[in-house]
């Protein structure tokens, strides 16, 4: 079984000019999951394929997931990532933005690696994957500018903003192994559905969770009044009491960061709110199960799948 | 005979979210030379090819092109581009990184278009000639944060930076229409040598030029100290006295720009640094015209390109 942190590592990064290749190797070296490639590299074994050729696939998405997450960082001015500092503070931001042009076109060339007969689709499935981040990024710094965003909204967003890069991790994977049409419609589904349960999860996690496990300070969606699915919820089943409080603390300019994650987080549970979305989650996780059982391969081949979506969205933290 | 500004302004950017796709549509039609889409065409005319196949390399070429200025816009923070205000003015600096990253895998879905056969050799020229303008782009700043620069490193950096994008452009159409591997290696260094008298022309311009025509303001390199052909020439040549009357006006930090225009362009006529400029792009210029002879087609076929050449690197202006 190939070892994907392994593979990643020895990407070699050692290229002139090296202040162009340096944040590149930072990034990737950073850690995190390396959930899309291991999804990828899954499909691939789950239907029968040579791991080996969904490798490059597999660096292609985490190479441009991390590209994603350089920009990203830089519009959001994010300081921190997986616990170290951003590549647009530890160098600069117009660093973040070459660097990350470059990063993607590293995923592109990892692409040349692809079977000649299936790199047209995989060009398209991949173009169309890039496309919906792309407008799934635009529409979240949209929503943060407007004053309501409806669940179905917000849920389309997290889709096409992180959802849809599980959805292709899964069916690029299985397209390696020779998956069937069917099968690769419903691979894709599946990581969109383990993608939504995965985000919901984070927006409770962010409220609920436990700063040890978590990796960010809780609360922090609350201080900076991030449209998460736990505010849209309450926003939508507060009484006009609690309305008008969560509207005072929204709008407050000045406060005391620790009250307002305190006196937000009890609106929150007043509301009931928490309840609501592990609801939604569950519903997703369901889905993505059941889809998981459609899959044309016997069920001793679904176990890793089914303990990775397990593993993923049982999370205490 | 295809018409490439007709082609571009049939892509159509009428999608959601309009936030993300209406500064593409600006930039695409904010006009240019459309050279490298109209290189690539003529190359494929050329060698006989059918200019419908050459059509989405064309286009891919010319979204990338304006998708490296946008980004390039943002790292300079320039204001005006085209005589209209530049899509990080017009919208934001985040604007203009995710447009432009949706601009980036827009050039990759015309890929998609590239017959399949040809597909794997299109998308690693696409690829290496990508990664070759980050580079030349890092070195473009790393340059700007130096002391000295020499003729070399500067070649080599326009060569990177903005050469292999007119070189890939010839090649890739010439590729497109089944021009031999010599033929094919001929087109892409006609276009790098054409790329190199270009840049230079365009440093001369810069200092010499006539601002009626030129489209920029005269003297903007010197008043920024930009490390163009002229200065690092103007440097390298200047006496004793001439070189610390040149340091003086660089290091200067307050001063009237039009009196150092004036003295800095009396110091550069001085040092004669005009006719070095010239003599370099003369050569580029003549290395092309030769690679053109070189090129195994009838005369009356390279007519096309002898013209275009002509009229890039005979501009008075």
């Amino acid at each position: 079984m190939i070892d994907i942190n392994q593979a990643i590592s020895s990407l070699s990064w050692q290229r002139e000019p090296y202040g162009l290749y340096a944040p590149i190797a930072y990034a990737l070296e950073g850690g995190g999951k390396r959930l899309r490639p291991t999804l990828a590299l899954m499909a691939c074994r789950m239907f029968g394929g040579d791991e080996e050729k969904a490798l490059p696939v597999a660096l292609a998405l985490e190479i441009f997931h991390n590209f994603t997450l350089l920009h990203d960082d830089v519009m959001d001015q994010a300081p921190v990532r997986r616990g170290r500092p951003t590549v647009h503070v530890r160098w600069d931001d117009n660093t973040a933005i070459l660097s990350g042009d470059q990063m993607m076109t590293e995923a592109y060339v990892q692409l040349e690696q692809v079977e000649p007969s299936l790199l047209p689709r995989v060009l398209h499935l991949f173009n169309a994957m890039a496309t919906d981040i792309w407008r799934g990024q635009q529409l979240d710094m949209e929503f943060e500018k407007r004053e309501k965003v409806s669940v179905d909204e917000y849920i389309e967003m997290v889709r096409l903003k992180t959802s849809v890069l599980l959805g292709a991790a899964l069916q690029l994977g299985g397209l390696m192994a020779g998956a069937s049409e069917s099968d690769l419609t419903l691979l894709y589904r599946i990581g969109e559905r383990i993608g939504l349960a995965f985000q919901i999860q984070d927006d409770v996690l962010d409220v609920w969770g436990d700063e040890r496990t978590f990796g960010k300070r809780i609360g922090g969606d609350i201080v900076q009044n991030k449209k998460s699915l736990v505010q849209i919820l309450a926003l939508e089943n507060a009484n006009p009491e609690q309305l008008r409080e969560l509207r005072r603390w929204i709008d407050m300019k000045c406060f005391d960061e620790e009250q307002k994650i305190a006196e937000v987080t009890a609106l929150y549970n007043a509301i009931r709110v928490r309840p609501m979305c592990e609801e939604r989650e569950a519903q997703y996780t369901e889905q993505a199960m059941n889809d998981i059982m459609l899959l044309s391969v016997p069920q001793d081949k679904k176990q890793e799948l089914i303990d990775i979506t397990r593993k993923l969205l049982n999370r205490k933290n």
